[in-house]
């Protein structure tokens, strides 16, 4: 099996014995607690189930710095973007060398983590500025993740952890969401050996479904793990019980036996599109795909990264050998009214847009609401099936 | 696929929907609440899990005295134990028709699930028993299962639940835990059409592996799915990581690829013997199972019950066609040093007790305390090493 990124065998964060569990999260109610933004919370989350293996904790100025520039840390790890523990509010900290860390998207806020805290640095504005500009290759406050990034605050807590709760993840998505840990329990079990990742926030149509099929012939894959960002709804978000639903029943009539997992992982969008893509591939490696799927506009936001960006940053920017996960870069992929199938784009020079079966979300979303099916070239009648009964009961609570 | 019992489709009423989900809990807050007892929590669990399809919440008295007279409610409906709400604090409950019901097993209690308050019953002291003789086939006091059910409460508080979280099943066992709807998800995915469940709470020696062997060999399966007991750690007990650990090690390289899961199920030993067995074959059905293994002294405590008096219940006292799952009626396996392989005892009449090679339990953590691997016509050398490093933790940390 493709070994985890940086070490031998993944070492997840979260606690896993019960006792030590329990001890810790007791002496964490009397320790000084510091609220999390999301943020960090999500990165939290993402060392706790083992997704960003090697990693120990939140990263230092030092390495936040080394691993803007270099994609580096100062222990010379390969890492593409900054794993930080920002805020403002250093007054709980200061002084302390071991801190709560609480939950700001779960009610009461709970104790997420328990920090080691080795420092407390103030980043200069043009520290903030150097890092932002580095890991989203733009400045523009309009961006995002720009945007976001520089609200989170000047101070990095930096320092291991130990990771008590999922946050909201597994109590909210308890099906689909899974752990590094769990994804490489199942491959094992499943006996795949080439497996390919495919990132997904969306339900899946005939397009996302041949991108896998393509991705997996490719590479001679025996198994393709779609692998769902879970968050909280936002406004036009179709729910995660009825995206997962769809995603089944696809993987269900069109998947051979054994070819595909349904699952899901917490974290935020960072829009950072190519610095994004390798944290992608890297957070996969981990959870022990050999392949991950890269297509258009991977992670992207408006125009700010050119199309195929977070894929030639893996050969420009990512040094040989540093990442044994392998990228399957590819392009968008559409029914074809002159070939009769789905292709992928790139490879049928000669077609124009109009040669193409495309439906954009608002018309599909528009379609579904008034219980029309797309055409079949497009969606699965099984699939559109569910997507039209929840989209036909919104129209139906709205009127 | 297998139909869940008594509905076409699995019906968990675990509350989805983040919204409602959401909506619920603020509403819970203000709810009169009743605090569970233990097994009134496991019994919120599993229904919220889907194990206990096609149930929508606790019983009253009346389903409770038939299901345990007849193993069926007052509907119609075949089912092997009353699942009830017992308690004696009904000042909280009296003249509401909806209340929270919080959790006796976390801290701080969090609401567990919201119910619809249909009956508040108050049992005598005969009905308690009868209940009780019925259901564990005695009346001692010794038995830990009689004992505990006398101890929950006189009154029986009815009514359909809402199911909020998976108490600390899911959090203290994030890796293993799995919701019958995960479950049979997982197996529509790996194309599984015949599926062996096997009960476990321990790790699993050679004998175990081989009776898991032969259950799919007998009844041409294509997987099992070995199903964890998980629950708070009890003194002498393994932690859930190291058996784990183990049982995944025995997968990984003793099983063909895509033919074993390794998942766990919450829930309280009720040491009910054969009544427990036919519920274990219910709720194994709901997850996915077309064949459950059932041995000696399944469920079973002291001598309470004959060693095949949860097979025998089967062929005796459940109705034809009440339940889709098989059983595959099992004894104690055992390497033979007669034959050189494991086979189960009932097919060699001639061995005597020296003919196996056997070690008691004791004996078994004995030695691996010790560092000294069990023969390995007992234990596989790969996962008694798992299980010798963590003994051996266990004996240093004591010394």
């Amino acid at each position: 099996m493709i070994k985890p990124h940086g070490s031998d065998t993944l070492k997840p964060l979260f606690v896993y014995d019960p006792i030590k569990h329990r001890d810790l999260l007791h002496e964490a109610e009397s320790l000084p607690s510091l609220m999390l933004n999301s943020a960090a919370a999500a990165n939290a989350v993402m060392l706790g189930a083992g997704y960003f293996n090697p990693l120990t904790g939140y990263m230092n100025a030092a390495d936040a710095m080394t691993v803007a520039e270099h994609m580096k840390t100062t222990d010379g790890l390969f890492w593409p973007v900054p794993v930080l523990n920002l805020t403002n509010n250093i007054e709980t900290v200061k002084g302390h060398r071991r801190i709560a860390l609480r939950d700001p998207n779960v009610e009461e806020h709970p104790i997420l983590a328990v920090m080691d805290v080795q420092d407390v640095e103030e980043f200069s504005d043009h520290e903030i500025d150097f890092i932002a500009e580095k890991v989203f290759r733009t400045l523009d406050p309009a961006h995002a993740g720009v945007a976001t990034f520089k609200s989170l605050g000047k101070y990095a807590v930096s320092g291991p952890i130990q990771v008590l709760s999922f946050s909201y993840f597994q109590t909210e998505f308890p099906d689909t969401f899974r752990t590094a840990v769990e994804i490489r329990n199942e491959i094992a079990e499943r006996g795949w050996k080439k497996v390919v990742a495919f990132q997904t926030r969306n339900p899946m149509h005939l397009a996302h479904e041949e991108l896998c099929k393509m991705g997996m012939k490719a590479v001679g894959a025996d198994g393709v793990v779609i692998h769902m960002l879970l968050g909280r709804l936002k406004k036009g978000d179709i729910p995660a019980p009825v995206r997962d639903a769809a995603i089944r029943k696809m993987v269900e009539l069109y998947f051979p036996p054994n070819s595909a997992m349904v699952t899901g992982y917490g974290f935020d969008m960072l829009y950072a599109g190519p610095r994004e893509a390798v944290l992608h591939a890297v957070f996969r490696q981990n959870m022990g795909a050999t392949h991950f799927i890269i297509g258009r506009d991977h992670a992207g936001v408006g125009d700010y990264y050119g199309a195929f960006d977070a894929q030639t940053i893996f050969d420009q920017e990512v040094p040989k050998g540093a990442l044994q996960i392998e990228i399957f870069n590819a392009d968008h992929t559409a029914w074809s009214k002159k070939l009769n199938k789905v292709v992928m784009m790139r490879d049928v020079p000669d077609h124009t847009k109009e040669d193409f079966v495309l439906l954009s979300g608002t018309k599909v979303r528009e379609m579904l609401g008034q219980g029309i099916a797309p055409p079949p070239e497009f969606s699965r009648p099984e699939v559109a099936k569910i997507l039209m009964e929840y989209y036909q009961k919104e129209v139906a609570g709205k009127a």
